[in-house]
């Protein structure tokens, strides 16, 4: 009977609410199929940091490094500036365990209403393939004349041949793998003028080895147009990690799932634990009053299960998701309902069976 | 009577065809106000470029200096990459000229389809304000070991505490003078780490003078979803010359009107001449059929004459393409209509009276 050991970081906010909904699903679909897990908590956040001045302890790397996976609630409160916070523990553990593939599906599901005019359920569904540990993330520069009149910002971007022929080399298989085989690469080699027309002849170029994939692209500009006014024209679509980072939330907004959206930190090469998370934050407002949405954490669950091995957990997950925005009986309040966080995720558990 | 001096660039393909379109539109608001135009043609574009090599002649700004304004229809052609036509030619414009606003605004027409579900006309009416000459537009950076398998491409960004500081006034000044006074700063200093925090930094420093404007700041990513979700909430949004370049294609996008969307490259001091232009590119699959829609020429040229001092011809432009929308009697067909450039123009023309 396979077991599997995951850390668990339910961090701040409605991080510390969806993660033990996210579990318990995540327990339910496991036992159809015989698994078991060893949930191990980390309670590193920002109430670690103002009691530390870390927000996770200095081994905390080592720490993650036997797990399977990790299972990410969300990171963020006021007091703490974002730039901390995030550069003190989610970065650095996309980085540490090589997390280079950020995977951000996006669905119109039956029974969520679509911000879009005429669209229908099953018009919509593609996968955001992100770059998700160099370019424009970088922490690379620094502030001349600080704090004067004459203050001068640099802000480096990193693109490495490595890391942009793995990216979209994966993003190409994603693509092939699928039914439309249609890659859509995210660019903007008018504007920045050395990264991004790199970028665009790797994509060129790890494209001969594909050639039954269909691809374009688009300047990033255009290309957010695009996804309002046509988004069923998109099946995989890569960017770097800040193009990456916009369509991935901006194509969930259009299709009203930006509340349940998951996000996958994957090494596929399986060298370290990959992380899985929702992508939405910690919700300071909503937080601590059980409302939060726990869908986007347990889809994210789903996720885990996928890249672990395990597709048809995965599968009875999506399904039960489905199936419950589908009669819309049982949702929360940011999707028009009234059910708290525990009864939603009940009834995600009540459809897995 | 007041005569002036307009630099016309029509560059490439449906550039040629919208340019005259606009001038005689403008020629028309222009009459009732008494107000003379001299029209001086360049013929700048990639057709140049493969002549000469270069997309303007070497003193091409010198020739520009003493003009008004600029008149530009769009600029780049297929066989030309877009990081040539554009840093040869419209990039530099900018900068020689110190155009450091763009200006772009976004309303939801009556007659106009909108993408996004139950919104009326009225709802939407923003500004984008974007930083229009430094940022993460830069030629500053290269590559190392290029052509090998160990290829990195340092890409920087340059923020000045000048550029930062005077387009952010800019846009508190632009909120101010509205109804709604209300500024919306975008950022991204959870993932970028220099930049960003010092942007968010001097966005809170300026806003200390205009104690009765309402900020917010929201990172890109959720600002995005932000536009399809709740474009209602926005008065004037401010950005980074990439964010504002993102911002001002979605928001067009979010009322369908992407297509007639102006943007002005404004020097506020007057010391330069400013630029105007439709936010569309050249639509080389378009081109020489006499189809394209000058409705953002058009528009384009009402901000000029706003700019120039003439706010009255500005409005008796807006007005006619209010009507000719409203009554969408002669639309072209991106707009779902039959008729061709000139006839839309002759429309508008006729609504001026
Ligand atoms: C063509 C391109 C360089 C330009 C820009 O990004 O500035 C265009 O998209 C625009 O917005 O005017
Ligand atoms: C919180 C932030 C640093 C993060 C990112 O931009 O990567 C988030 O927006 C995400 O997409 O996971």
């Amino acid at each position: 009977m396979p077991r599997l050991k995951i850390a668990v970081i339910p961090g701040d906010g409605i991080g510390k609410e969806v993660i033990p909904v996210g579990i318990k699903a995540l327990e339910a679909a496991g036992r159809q199929f015989g698994i078991d897990f060893d949930w191990v908590h980390f309670d590193w956040s920002c109430e670690t940091y103002h009691r530390t001045g870390r927000m996770m302890p200095e081994d905390g790397i080592e720490q993650l490094s036997g797990f399977d996976a990790i299972y990410l609630g969300a990171v963020g409160y006021p007091g703490v500036p974002d730039h901390i916070s995030l550069w003190g523990l989610l970065l650095p553990i996309r980085r540490a365990f090589d997390q280079y593939v950020n995977l951000r599906p996006v669905r119109l599901f039956e029974g969520v209403p679509c911000p879009l005019a005429s669209k229908q359920p099953g018009d919509i569904d593609f996968l955001v393939v992100r770059e998700n540990v160099e370019g424009e993330y970088s922490s690379i520069g620094g502030i001349q004349y600080e704090g004067t009149e004459h203050e001068v910002v640099v802000q480096q971007s990193i693109f490495t041949r490595r890391g942009t022929d793995r990216i979209i080399d994966y993003a190409f298989k994603m693509a092939q793998s699928r039914t439309a085989k249609h890659l859509t690469s995210a660019t903007k080699s008018n504007g920045i003028y050395h990264s991004m027309p790199f970028w665009d002849k790797r994509v060129q170029e790890m494209g001969k080895a594909y050639p039954d994939v269909r691809v374009d692209q688009y300047h990033i500009d255009i290309l957010t147009a695009h996804f309002v006014r046509m988004p069923e024209h998109f099946d995989v679509v890569v960017g770097s990690n800040l193009f990456g980072d916009i369509l991935s939330d901006l194509g969930p907004a259009c299709t009203g799932t930006i509340a349940i959206a998951p996000s996958a930190n994957i090494n596929p090469e399986k060298q370290f634990p990959s992380m899985f998370e929702p992508v939405h934050g910690s919700a300071p407002d909503i937080a601590g009053q059980g409302i939060a949405n726990p869908l986007g954490t347990i889809w994210a669950g789903a996720m885990m299960m996928q890249h672990l091995g395990y597709p048809d957990v995965h599968d009875v997950l999506l399904r039960a998701i489905e199936n419950v925005l589908r009669t819309a009986q049982t949702l929360t309040r940011d999707m028009g309902g009234n059910a708290g966080t525990e009864a939603l995720g009940n009834a995600v558990i009540a459809e897995i069976g």
